[in-house]
């Protein structure tokens, strides 16, 4: 039985109304009433955004903890996929709440993936100017990425997330059981951001990760717990420093810059997030390498872990460079024209460059399959 | 010749980085550009957000100063008006800003009244999850209310204001000689607000409004620069202490409960914000005096200056207190179906309330046309 674990997410460790908890336990989602209460919101009415399968599984259970504690729940679907992700199902989500006069005290609860928590911590900023928040993630993409460090938003049809808001939830609900019923293909995409952490942050977690990638994928309660807790811990540690992505908090993006082009060129249909990272997390490295920052060995290790994970590690051979440099070009990160990316030096250690097109392009040659 | 003013806006006395100065100085829409450049912005781009009719008067001048300082703008024009205000806009404006590949570390700039103002800063808090955001206020409400504190959103069919964030502007500038193109009917709108600051907070400001109404109807310098810099004042250290109105910001809602239900009845169509937050002040003033909280004189004094500023001070006739008190319900104060009130205690001193439906009936009995 693997017991409680706390993780303090401290923001500029100056604000101390806007630091909360991450609290990942197995079985807490029937304890999420209790819970609340413990926060003191003094209300008896929330919100649950959900989706109708994760719904299906788990919502049940989470009303009944609630209504053990007095809490009375308004529910709202939004249909299963990232296809909804945008502002059209969020402006049916306010009509909703308004309908129901749900006040800016109660809380808005997410139990889904990182889309429902994105959408439903997109709407908490901005129902009347902002409801509190609590989120209960669902996939380990989730659980160890999106739903920390305060990232809220929806997609527009010239690219994902780009309308969005930083909005940090006032709990974290981590129940790494429910991870039973995830699809096979969404936990290996979960643990490319595990690797991702390991890889930018700490050298011993990424040798761990090495270690332990067959129990993590056979879902070891020490195992997977670990690997929640270490990637919570790394990425609370980085958003507690740099809220607003102005500085360090962009290492975070190590693989996904050409993680996004890759998904934005491919309709966000071939792959899943994860798996695009995994691509663009060996090309960055491979990029390291041949711009002399690390060496060679790094990227491959880091390309065997991947592959160990069931991940891709190369780009679609149909892919021209051409359309991808255009895609690089549109990243939220892009200043004044100039693509940047986060390197590596070793692992555990990354740094960020600005990178010239001709060695972007050579790096693209070197990622595409054919030229195995 | 009135000289530069400078309030400083800290907030939370706790992060720095999100405190900001406005700047009250006659002739400073043409300084823009340089004083942008002083914030250390680091980008040569911005968008400046405005609607046709300011556009028309002040956007060449601005645009001018811009240049000179060597930042290009991009110019969104929303239409005149708070039937724009809403959602379908701003998704308008996120398509130009995203075709624009506008980048985030340049700023958006509203300039405009309240409603530009609101919504420019709507766009820049949610658009590539937030940008910096310059106002400068053109209208006196905006300039001595909606353009400090923050508060920034849209409408929805079924209330005002009921999308939003909190999102603090890098700087305010405001211009107190863009007033002389001001429609005067906006003019003594906005001062309801200057009333409002007085009555909640300085009784010796509230005296100095009396003894100078006439000097500020006519726009005289020295008058209207104190009106503009001792509101700011006021508000800027009531924001201060409470940004995101979990207290002692609920202050600033004085007349407003009362106000936005007589706008909501009236389509928004028939009174002003300004006008009808007179009327709600006066109704509010009473209600204080009928639960023996404050004395009538304090009421007829307020009264009084409203009517000296041409602002209406009764309900309509035609009004019923059945749909006030429905209106009321839907205010976004209203906790656990209680409305709470701002009251008077004395000039400059105000306290919190939950009032009951037989008192509110009557004080609404009251206020009515007919009832004098």
């Amino acid at each position: 039985m693997v017991s409680e674990r706390k993780i303090d997410v401290d923001l500029d460790g100056r604000n101390a109304d806007r630091s909360y908890v991450i609290t990942i336990e197995p079985g807490i989602l029937d304890k999420v009433g209790e819970r609340l209460v413990g926060l003191g919101l003094g209300t008896h009415r929330c919100a649950v955004i959900t989706n109708p399968t994760v719904g299906g599984l788990y919502l049940e259970r989470l009303i009944t903890s609630l209504e053990g504690a007095g809490i009375s729940a308004i529910v709202i679907n939004i249909p299963d996929g990232e296809t909804y992700k945008n502002l059209e199902e969020i402006s049916r989500v306010y009509d909703q709440l308004l309908t129901e006069r749900f006040e800016r005290t109660s809380p808005i609860i997410a139990l889904g993936g990182g889309v429902i928590g994105d959408m439903a911590g997109y709407v908490a900023a901005t129902y009347l100017r902002g409801v509190p928040f609590i989120q209960i993630p669902t996939t380990l993409l989730a659980q160890v990425d999106s739903s920390v460090g305060g990232k809220t938003g929806v997609n527009h049809e010239l690219g994902k997330n780009l309308i969005g808001a930083f909005y940090q939830p006032r709990a974290v609900y981590i129940d790494p059981t429910l991870l039973s019923t995830l699809d096979d293909r969404e936990l290996r995409a979960g643990l490319a951001e595990v690797v991702k952490h390991g890889v930018i942050w700490d050298d011993s977690f990424f040798s761990f990760i090495e270690d332990n990638a067959e129990q993590m994928l056979l879902l070891n309660p020490d195992a997977i717990a670990s690997a929640i807790d270490c990637s919570c811990t790394i990425k609370a540690g980085i958003v507690g420093e740099d809220e607003r992505e102005a500085g360090l908090r962009t290492i975070l993006n190590f693989g996904h810059t050409f993680g996004h082009a890759i998904e934005a060129l491919t309709q966000y249909k071939e792959y899943k997030h994860g798996e695009a990272l995994a691509i663009g997390m060996v090309m960055a490295a491979d990029l390291s390498a041949s711009m002399g920052l690390s060496d060679e060995a790094l990227a491959r290790r880091i390309e065997k872990l991947l592959i160990a994970f069931g991940l891709p590690t190369k780009l679609p051979e149909r892919m021209s460079a051409d359309e991808l440099v255009v895609a690089l070009h549109m990243d939220k990160k892009v200043k004044d024209g100039c693509i940047r990316f986060i390197l590596l030096e070793q692992a555990g250690k990354v740094v960020l460059k600005t990178v010239g097109e001709q060695e972007i392009r050579a790096c693209i040659k070197a990622a595409t399959s054919s030229a195995d």
